[in-house]
């Protein structure tokens, strides 16, 4: 592939990425306004779950790159809300961790969910070979960039 | 295709989709340390050049679903390092709107080019009929998203 069509296709690639990845980010989303929770403690919820609850607060401060006073805040109102709970270090009583509980790890899912059924609504009506090639692309890009 | 085969595929499309979103996303941003700007600063400038520079601290606050007193802090740091400027609307002097600046529209060009990078390095080596398959998946995927 000649160098000029090949940056064509990248720079094609790149944006319809973005924008795609954009929207099944919002549809995925749509559910969080019915639970009382907003994009960034959704955003720390997300981080804490990966991280199977091991995190203080410092830690995720400085993953989500804001302030103590501010992740302390949107903290308070997830515990208010049953999605986490701060429980104290076994090994270290001084520390504090953060929790993820079932009703949070349900939200998690539930997001997960609402973007597999966006993403079967937007496969509808292609062929099964279309359909395929979807899943082959999407799983060769995510192999690729894992190496 | 079957029921059980069609969610099996949809639920790889969802989490590969996922995963290579975050890798393109984590590259793209990874020159922002280099310009001492935090990923927050980053969304809220990214926000604001999709907006054009009309926006007042109060709608890019509701956008980012942040305190008004966290998104000025934002912004504070971002008008010192010179990508946004403060202006007052020429119609209604009372009202502050946010201008992204040359250097602000320049990174979010840089980051963009970054992940066009990452994404060229992943495809490279693959056929040009790979390639293509790539880049009408994601074009396809786009249009159907975008009805």
């Amino acid at each position: 592939m000649k160098k000029d069509v090949l940056d064509e296709k990248v720079i094609g690639i790149e944006e319809n990425f973005r924008n795609a990845s954009w929207r099944i980010k919002l549809k995925g989303r749509e559910i969080l306004g019915d639970f009382d929770i907003t994009p960034p403690q959704f955003n720390a919820l997300y981080m804490l779950t990966c991280d199977d609850g091991n995190m203080t607060i410092g830690e995720l401060s400085s993953k989500m790159y804001l302030a103590c006073s501010t992740v302390t805040d949107l903290l308070d109102r997830m515990e208010r809300n049953q999605l986490v709970a701060r429980v104290k270090d076994e090994k270290d009583r001084r520390v504090v961790r953060i929790k993820v509980l079932e009703k949070g790890h349900n939200m998690i899912e539930d997001v997960l969910e609402n973007r597999r059924k966006y993403i079967a609504e937007t496969l509808d009506g292609l062929s099964d070979d279309m359909i395929d090639s979807v899943f082959e692309v999407m799983k060769m890009l995510n192999e690729k960039m894992s190496i």
